[in-house]
Formats: structure tokens, sequence, C-alpha cells
């Protein structure tokens, strides 16, 4: 099911090259002002054609809400959006109908759909599909402002290539919101030039690279979530690996714990201001599955983008035979700049799922 | 929810130092017949008290089935199994009520059930909730079996010593049944004494150590899984964070493809006896949330076991001072090696609930 | 939530008088070819203004899919549809802010959602949201019919002049096949003339009417369903309870069975041709929650239409005094004829959700 | 699956003659202080073997809480509880299981659980599954009982004679407190000899007979439930049959509606102490699928005991030909006096599921 959340429900719908794509945000409360500035500007963050580091494709992505906001207040009923697909070029996938693409979900899908799927850019599987689901983050998150719980994500790395790490006990309101508005977010910016050095390289090779994307939310009350299946990584986890490409996720010191101490790991509590913290934050703010009132840290690892023009051994499903591909179309080279507000959005609507009643 | 699964339904019950703990298993089809000496076998692999590396409380950990399977054959009906606590020494526990254990979920239950949650051996949340569930996986992977599909984990690294990992592309039975049988399953069975030495330095330090465990699913067929958040990553992470202690969860290449290239990390499609493989198998088995025939692998992080004997700093909460602890009780200084049959288990349950119809 | 099934999904959403209403399909196979032409009979016979027994509104209806179909096949995408709003007139609806229609969710709607919810038309509420739902279900029914299962709904009764029931041990695919295409269902149509005079009688007392309707699905496999909460009435019960105006549903004998003797009721088991019948059907098909192989039968209770240009007693919220009220607008004086289709859709979809693997 | 429920969860296992029978209630906040004896109460009233009209199987029926509850308050984890089968006589049973029983899901379940099912006493099927039901609706009934919600359910009719029915405006406390505690629940208590009677004389004929229970909750907020597929009356329906043998359910004025018109049944709104009342409660409390406030009413009909020892036509499924049988064993003549605390139970469990954040 294209479908996530218990309490809040999403529902994403649409192919790359069809009609059009969408998704219905099931379960908000009535009576929730919702800034449509604010949901656009998520959503420019994500979108193409910014410049050589994405697909030079350009879709106005515009959001057109058929119902569940009046006069830019939640009415209750479930809200859906409709995105226009208008400029597509479905021409430049004719030759992939034999020839899955590698690292593409073209073989698998072929199989589980019998052939019947829509197999023009990526249809079901398209990155394109995150551009709702950055519209119902958008909103999320500003249900979420209103408890006081906020959400930034920045680059950590991409191709080997490192960003700062938040700091795990600190994490000031003025770099949430000036994340929140950057299309290239990184904490040091000085970064910035060598991370589009690396990508400009791969796609000069014709190739592309991977990254990694952190992210913080912060506010969110101590005693959310629970215990086993009912955590706050399980629940985190699934709304971060429904974006495409990811293909690992960690909170707090994440892999790296597997190799410390106890005495190293183990975040000791201590009073300040009356309150109880923790000294460090290695659990990512999660223990037992339920929140400790620090702030939530997880960093997802996004696989090279597949499709580069690089020339790629494959097979024609036609023949049978073993053979080459050379992936045209317009690609990003890296998609890490693009998928920081998608992770922001997953995170919101798994913390909204959370901390809804 | 203590719940996991759409298709198939596993509730877990029980608290460490209550009556006892069990689970409930629905919608296991009837007329599977269920070896239960295999599934003892599975639940002896986690029960603690075999050698120094773990907590030397004994428990019979025997699965008492009240419905579900008549004369060794499943009926259709829901499968429950109960496991009596015997050997439960609460008094341990007795300082624990106001002083919270660091990297523990004594603050964060504290707060979320208003201190009314039986704190005595973490209650719920002790890794003890885990036995039910390796029944339960010890259940599943029979019936997954008899559709071809085998399970295997192994302990990837302890505190820096790592094993050998699985060839991704070729993963022969035999390995996959020694390792189901081993209670320190490695691939390179040359790397134990040094795990095991480093796990014993930390017990001499009154300290812990944390680890990652490997595991691969072979004979998936082609096309289970979905795409967004209907995918196998989203389903078995869900699962794999289910179990106390893990932090993180890869697949394939997991964090390592952020470094890497598309050229690198896309696996190419090849025609080998007809059938349309992949060269590599960077993906994990895994093109679009969706199986692509190749061997399903993943890591899952365990943090360090957080009781340790040594000192740490925690607070009062009856007094709201700061002050310090030393954690008594029986607690295994890695629970890693223990965690491999929990890991194979949690799997056995996400695919078998992934081609369950 | 507006959403229905588990192993299929269909989410409902708009609101009377906004952009459009529409649904998100989800989980149909790929590869089901969908006849549109018979997906529009069935819209047709919901839609209004067909004569003098419904509103005189005039909504073209007309189902516009986005998504999940291409040249007539399903993708294996959700499926996704849209229907404009185009003949509103909401000026109709100003005097219902402050006084709550008797017999509509106008007053627990507004404390429900606090006053923000889209009260033009019923909003969500309104009995337009069928439209979409109707969509789905002739979607769904195709699919059923590839499998040979076949579902016909009849009006049993308008204001006590009652049609024939169904013979519930053979329903003939004739029959079927006529009562699919009625937009005034009868198994018996000398009972037309009374029913709409009934109807009129109403109408020109300025006052309104309820029935039953009663469906029969054929071809459904024994063995479909389950025990407890898993049973066929469930699971129908709680979408047919989904389409307004329902406020009672009864499979089988339904409630006179419980004036019945055990040895009247209960239906003996013959072979015939081979097979296992029941000579009898007050199961209305339905054992134990599991299908018999016979039909399945159950009825409907509708009541009469609440919006009645009859002056009826009311509350005035803002001023908090007793008023009286005599509601304006487009109204059915009966929504049973038009209901029937209803019913087939949110049966097609039960049966489909239950069938699906 | 044997699951009930979204926000709580209820998971019921067991067969009739294996170990025992039992469930698992989920999601239950802590610190509920749980009434045991009010528990024990309300499960007696269910229990059989109370006089003539019930199977003298006498089963002590006790639940052990297993986990949830620690010194009679509840501890946020799941409560899980366990009832021994004592007195299973299962050679009643041996000439069954070629000859399913007409009325029983013998045959259906035959199939679908391919002949694997535990036949005896029903299996999964048995009446007796509604004890853990009962346990369960008794926890839930206390937590309303903290917010001012109150449940009671008597006996509408039996076999035809029936009692009055609930004043839909004004339930008394005092009727709910008697009619919670009585094992022959009637509002007329002069109707028992009647009842009684029609029960008796189907004993004696051999036979059985069957009623309706009708339902009252008072004090349910207004604004509980939602449209379409979320309203009260699907929730509850669901519940409701899945208690065997229900066959039908109808909310306020039901299927009496059907012939009414809209002047008749619409509930006029009225301020009654600054509050707003409905005059009368045709539509059972419930508008647009929400609550209005008033007391939600119901009515569920059950079947006829399909036990009986009257000689009945059915199939030998191993020769293939017509035959007879005689139903052996300890069965109630009329199960409507036992089930009052079952639908009472479910109504618990469906209000508590829809109120529950």
């Amino acid at each position: 099911m294209s479908t996530y959340g218990d309490k809040i429900k999403l529902t994403v719908f649409g192919e790359s090259h069809g009609d059009g794509i969408g998704c219905v945000l099931d379960n908000i409360p009535a009576g929730i002002c919702i800034d449509m500035d604010k949901v656009l500007t998520q959503m420019a963050r994500r979108a193409p054609g910014k410049d050589k580091t994405s697909t030079p494709r350009l879709e106005k992505d515009f959001p057109i809400v058929k119902s569940g906001i009046l006069d830019g207040v939640t009415t209750g009923a479930p809200i859906s959006c409709f995105i226009e697909n208008t400029n597509t070029r479905s021409g430049d996938y004719s030759n992939l109908l034999d020839k899955p693409r590698p690292g593409h979900a073209d073989y698998t899908a072929y199989i589980k759909y019998d052939g019947k799927n829509d197999i023009r850019g990526g249809g079901h599987f398209s990155g394109r599909l995150t551009a709702p689901i950055v519209f119902a983050g958008a909103v999320a998150r500003q249900i979420l402002e209103q408890k006081g719980i906020k959400i930034a994500a920045h680059i950590a790395s991409i191709g080997g290539v490192s960003d700062e790490r938040f700091n795990p006990v600190d994490i000031p309101d003025e770099l949430i919101e000036r994340l929140n508005t950057e299309t290239f977010a990184l904490i040091d910016k000085d970064k910035e030039a060598a991370m589009r050095d690396v990508i400009e390289k791969a796609r000069m090779d014709l190739d592309s690279v991977g990254g990694v994307v952190e992210c913080a939310v912060t506010g969110v009350p101590v005693g959310i979530g629970g215990p086993l299946f009912d955590g706050i990584e399980g629940k985190i986890s699934q709304a971060v690996f429904g974006i495409p490409a990811v293909k690992g996720v960690e909170f707090g010191s994440g892999f790296a714990c597997a190799e410390a101490r106890g005495s190293e790991n183990n975040d000791s509590f201590v009073f300040e201001d009356g309150k109880v913290k923790t000294a460090t934050n290695n659990c990512g703010g999660i223990l037992g599955g339920i929140s400790d009132g620090m702030p939530i840290i997880f960093r997802a690892a996004f696989k090279p983008t597949p499709s580069i023009a690089k020339e790629q051994k494959t097979v024609n499903l036609t023949t049978g035979e073993n053979t080459t591909l050379s992936v045209k179309g317009r690609h990003d080279p890296c998609i890490v700049p693009r998928a920081v507000s998608v992770v922001e959005a997953v995170a919101a609507l798994a913390v909204l799922d959370m901390v809804t009643l």
C-alpha cells in the first residue's frame, strides 16, 4: 500500500508521466491554520531545476488542494492535493521497456506487475512521488510547530565530503530556521563548494554520487512512542525507508555504538533547571522506543542516483541476452540536496502520527 | 501497540518479573507441521546462562503452546504461547525506583506510564520479551522453509572485532544450516576467541560492549514488497527496530553506498542459467522496495548493554538531586551473540508477512 | 478515517461544495481490464436528476482517472479518481450555520470539528461522497466478475411498499444483469407504480420517506471470511454502515431469526450435483463468519431523507434559543432508488477485500 | 484475524477443547484501578450452568491475568488473560468429523482450514471464546465508567416474547446498575416467566430458540466517531457481528425507520438546561456517524442455538451421501440470556476504542 500512518493516514498516488500525482492526508484536526506560502517553500526546496546538481526537468509542482482546507483553515475532512504532470518527455524512456535499468525498480516492478505497470519515468516508483509527500509533510510540520516541535535536516555528507553534525544536546532555533529555507542545507556552509565539486565531477564522468542526510526533531515531549514494535525508531525508519534510494537509517550514535562500551555510550541523566536531561545524546533522544525529551536525531543513507549516462551492463528481457544500456533523460547526478526536505517531511509525518491522540 | 504485521499478526505480552510472558501469532494457515524441537533449538540459542558472555539468570524458557497447534499441526486458529517466569529476583531492582538507569527505558517509561509500569527487570521493556518473539519467528521460518526461503544471521562485529561478511551473491545452504544452530554464530570461527576476549575485558571492567548482526534471507521470489511505504526495507526495519538496543539498520552496501558512485553501486543485471541475476548485490536484494531474487541482506547495530556495574551518573527523581548508580543484578556484558537468533526471528516474521497472501 | 479495507484500501475525499470529490483505491492488481462504460453506467444509476424522486441538482459526476489505469488496464499503482463539483448553490445553506438540521450531522460535526468543518451541502458528510464510492465499487465488481462473483441489489421496500425478496438459494444471472442496469431496481416491476406513489405523496407533503435495499452476492467460493471479528457479517456491515442514512443491516433471515426455532432456522446440508449446498439459506450464505458457497444475502435499512421542506423544531446555536427550520435546497424525497448502486458498490469493495490475497 | 480495535487492540485466542482460551488487550493506559470482583461478576453472567436455559457444562471460567495488571492497577503493558479449559468431554464430538452440523461453522471451517482445524466443541468458533471477550469488556467498561460512560443491555425478546424497550431519551443509572448484575436481564421482570416458558418448551421439543438483545450506552460525549467508514454504527456493528450467532444489528429506530417519514423520524433539537438535546432518539444517539450526546441505542438479533438434539438433515463429507444428525452434547436451548453480557462487553470495547485518544 502506498499508505503511511496509524492515527494520521497519508495515501500517495500518481505516476511520473501520467496525468498527475497527489496525496490524501486524513485525520488532521479541524481548525488548523495552514500557511500555504510555507508549504510552497518546502515544495520549492524539493523541486528540480534549481541548479546543475539536479535534473533540468522543470515542473511547476504546484499543489492544488481539492478538499480539507477552506479559507486557509483545515476543515477536519481529508486533505487532498493534486499536482499536474506538465513537462513529460516519455520518448526518452522507450528503450527501457526491454532493458531494465540497474539500480532501478524496472525489473522488480516488471515481475511484480506482470509488465503492466507504467514504466515511463519510473511510474509510481519515480522520485517525483516525493512531491506530494513534501506537501503532506509541510502541512504536518505546521501542526507540530504549534505544539513546539521543530524539524530540520541537512546534508551530512556527499560522496565522502562531510558537513558538521548537529550538536545532539543543543540545536538552536536559529539553525533550524536557517536550514528550513535552504536548498543546499549545511550547518557549515563552507563545505558547499567541496560538495558541489564532488557532484560536478560525477556529472562530468556521466556518473552520480550518494550521501547522507541528518535530521533533528526538537521539542518532542518525554513519553512519546512505546516499547517493542511501537518504538520511535521503527516508526520513523518505516517512513524514511519509504523515500526511494534510502538504504540505511541510524539513530543517535547509530552504527558507531556497536564499537563503544556501555560506559561511553550510556547518556547520563542530569538535572538542569529542574528538568531531567541527558549530558550526551548517543541514544538520539529515544530510550526503550520512547522519547526522553532531548532532540531526536537520525541519519539516512542515500544511494547514488541509479540513472547514469555511463554505459552499464543489463539484460534484454525480450531476447534473453546480456546487453548494455546508457540511461538517457534528465537526471540528478546527486539527489541528496533535494532529499533534505523529503527527510524532514517524513520525519514530520512520523512524529505527527505519534503525537496525535 | 506491542503488535507487528499486517497479514500475519504477532502480539507480545508479559513483563520480566510478572507471572510470565508470551505471544499470540495470528493468521498462520492451517495444516502446517511445526517441529517443536526446531523451535526449542532457536529458543535455546537466545536463552541466557550458556556461558560467561551472558547473564547467569537461568530460565527454562519453555514455550507452552495453549492453542493453534494440535498434534504438531497448525489448526488455523491463533497460535498462543506462554513462558513462565521462574527465576526472578526482584529485590535486585528495589533501588531503581528512584534512580533511572542510564541507557534504559526507566525514565521514559516512568513518564509515559506515570510511574505505574512494572519496573522490576525492565518490565515490558526487558530483553526477556524477545523470547516469545523467537518462538514466533521459529514457527514463521518453518513455514518459510516450506517455500524455499531460508534465513541466517551471524555476529558481524563485536566491539570492533569483525567477522567476514556474507558473500551477498552466494550464500550456501550449508553455511545457513551451520549458523542456524550455533550460539556464537560466526562465518569465520577463528574470530571467536578475539571477540570473546573483547567481551571478557569489558566484563572485567564492569562494563559492556556493542556489536553488529548481519542477516541474510535467501530464496525470496522476485516481486515481493512494493513501492514507497510498502517497501521491504521499511517492513524489515520496523521489525528489527522492535528489538531492544537496535539503533541502526542498513541494507546491502548500506551507509557505505553514500560514499560510492552510481557506476560502482548499481548492480548489473546478467542472465545466468536463463535467470536474471545481479553481478553484485549492493542493493541487498531490494530494488524499489521489491525483492529482485538475490539474497536480502541487512545489518543491525546493537548498542552496548546499558546495565553496567560501573558507577554512572543519574538523577534521583524523588529528591530532584543528581546522584550516581551502579546497576546490580545479572546482566550480559554483550547481548550480541544471543541477539543473532532474535534478528533471524524478526526477519522471518517480516518476510512471512510479505509473502503471506 | 474516511478509509475502508485491509487488503485493498479505499480512501474517499472531498466536500459537497468544494472543488471536487474523489477517491484513491489501492492494492488493485496490475493487468485488470477496466471497462469505463460499465463504470459510468453504475455512476449514472447513482447520479441525481433522473426524475422526480431525486434531487434536481444536476452533476455530470464524471470520474477523471488520474493514475493507476493506463490504456484501460490497471497498472498496479493506486487508482485515483477525481469528480468536479460543478453545480453548487451554496447560498441555499447560509441559514444553516446557526440552526442544525434535524437528522443531519450539522450539530455533531459542529462539535467534533469545533465549527471549522465545511457546512455547505453537508461538506464531507454529503450523500454526494457516495459518488466516488460507486466509482471504486464499479472497478471492484469488474475484478470480482472475472472471478465469477456477481452482485445485485434491489429496492426491497419503500415506505412500507415491498418488492419480492430474492430467492436466497437461486438467483439467476439474468436477474442480476437486469437489476445491474436499472435506476429503479425491482424484482417485481409491477411494484414500481405503488412505490413511486408513496414517494410522490411524501414530496407533495414536503416530507420524505425511507426504505430497505436487499443485496445478493453470488459465486463467492466456500471458505472466505473467518471467525469472530474477521467474519463476513462484520466486514460487510462496516462497509454498509459507511453509507450515510443506513441504520440497520441484517443477513439471511436477519431479525426474523430471533423469533424462529433452531429446527426452522438451521439450513440443512444436501449434496446436489456432487456439491454441498444448503436446502434453505436463512444464514445468508455465512456460517461462523465464513462463506458456505450459497448466495450472500443482506438487507440495509435507510432512514427517510432528513432534509425536508416541512417546518421542524431545532435550536439556534448562536442565540441559545429553540427555533424552527424549513430546509431549502434541492433534496431527494427518497434516496433509496439511488442507494441501490451504492449498496452494490460497498458490497463489491467488502467482498473484494476478503477474496484478495 | 481474531483481533478488534484500532486504538485499543483485543486479540482473542484458544479453542473450546484445547488447553485453554484467553486474550490480550493492548494499549490500555497505565494507572487504571481494575476491580477484579466486578470483572468476575460480568464473567459469571456469561458463564454456563446457572439454570436450565443454559448448557450444563460447568466451567470455572476463572481469568488468570498474566501481565499488564500489578496490584490491581494497570501497568500500561498489554493485559493478558488466560482461562483454562477444565471440563471438556471431547468424545461427544467424535461423530461430527464427517457430518457438519447445520447452522454451525463445521463445514465452512472444514473447507477454509482444509480439515485441519480443531473441530472439538467448535474449536475457535465456539461460543466459549466469548468468555475472554467478556473479560476484556469488563476491563474496558471500568475505564469508561471513570469517564462517566455506562453500558447496559437486556433481553429485548426471546422467541417472540418481548420485554419493554429502553426509553431512548432517558435511561436512569439505577436501571443500568440493576441490569448489570442480572443473569436474566429484563427491564420488565414480569416478562421472565413467559420467556423462560418459551425456552423450556423449545428444550422439551429438543429444539432451540433465538432472540434480540438491546443495548444502551449513556454518557458518551458529543463528537465521538466520524463520517463514512469511521462512523459509530460501523464500529459497533463490526464488534457485535464478532459475537457468534448475531445476524442483524440496528441502531435507534432501526429497520422501522424504513417505513417512517422524515418528519416522524427526524429528532428535533431542543435546548434543555442549557444543553442541546433531541426530543426523540430515533437516530440512536448517532448523526453522521458521530455521537450527539443522547444514549447510543442498538439491538442485535441472535439466531436460535444451532445445536439441537432434534434430528436434522446433513451430509456425510466422507461418503458423499445425504444423511441425518442429532447433535449430542451439552447445549443451551437459548443463548440470549448469557449473550447480554457479551453484547455489553463488545459495546464497551467499541466505545473505548472510539473515545481512546
